[in-house]
């Protein structure tokens, strides 16, 4: 029997909305026999440069409401959300980078440095761009320690996100969370009962 | 007894999720003993005049998104959607000047109204820029031709229009459906599982 095609969950770490949705895709797709490949991509070249739009929290009006929303969310779904949501974001390129290169070469720990990665800055308020942080993290999630040096060398992590950022945006992928499943797209938290759906139903 | 707040259902006619959503928004209030208060506003204003944004269909990337989630949901719940999602937007000034008239003066008759438009454009594709067309929808929804007639005056009702946008800027709303409950700000047709949770908890 062959496997069903696994669920492509792009995001970038420093999108909230991102981070709500790691937390419930894994119990998703098992609930329907698929598994997640998760990817990094980057709202700075996406929205930004692609899409000629401004940064979430620089939009009038928008950026209130979405204060708003993401202490809603959290609250109706009991989600951890220990960061103080004005605060600068932080640099999601070193995490970024790091985990383009897992998807690669050791895709076993990927999914686990994520969530790790998503925790410490959305439910803790740590930034991790710094490589001890990154380290840490990696190590958190299994990687030992040699194979973590070279996941955190520049290159090739850089060329190898760079290439995952160009996959996302032949896809269609434009924000973060992006879902596709069967090639089909879904694009935010708020489709994941979208996406259920499609998981049950194929429509 | 004191009866509930009313849910404040903000909407643009060309709004495809406006329209979406106001075939749920009453179902739902009434699961919950509130009435719904349909007033009409302006994307043209807000998204790109106040939030400095493209139209949806003008931004690259999400243009596609949009009318492939648009057929998506229309198929998953049985809504009819005759209109060519790619034929130019109608003028959506004349429709909401009358709404806006009717919200002030004839409300009773206001959400009977806004239903027709909507059915008619994005249902039929029948755009409702046009005085014998508005007519129409008037007497459908039992505006007898006398008031009618007033109601399609340019003026008053393009000042209780213009009156009705600020209103809306001032509510902090920016898209089309916007639902604002006891205060609570609920943006897009996908927020109104978190928009019944509130009406049921309160948070």
């Amino acid at each position: 029997m062959t496997a069903l095609p696994p669920i492509h969950f792009w995001f970038d770490f420093i999108s909230p909305y991102g981070y709500f949705t790691s937390l419930r895709i894994e119990s998703i797709a098992a609930r329907h026999g698929r598994r997640v490949r998760w990817r990094p991509m980057l709202l700075g070249v996406t929205v930004l440069k692609v899409m000629g739009l401004k940064p979430l929290l620089e939009t009038p009006l928008k950026r209130d409401y979405v204060l708003r929303d993401l202490r809603r969310t959290a609250r109706r779904e009991s989600i951890a959300l220990g960061r103080d949501l004005l605060a600068p974001a932080m640099n999601p390129l070193p995490a970024a980078r790091v985990m383009a290169w897992l998807d690669v070469h050791a895709s076993t720990h990927a999914t686990a440095f994520a969530r790790n990665v998503f925790d410490a800055y959305w439910g803790h308020g740590e930034n991790l761009d710094q490589t001890p942080l990154l380290q840490h993290a990696l190590r958190a999630a299994g990687v030992e320690d040699a194979l973590a040096a070279v996941a955190l060398q520049r290159s090739p992590a850089a060329e190898l996100l760079h290439a995952s950022v160009d996959d996302a945006l032949r896809a269609g992928v434009f924000g973060s969370p992006f879902m596709i499943i069967d090639g089909e797209p879904f694009w935010g938290y708020d489709t994941l009962g979208a996406a259920e759906h499609w998981l049950v139903h194929g429509t």
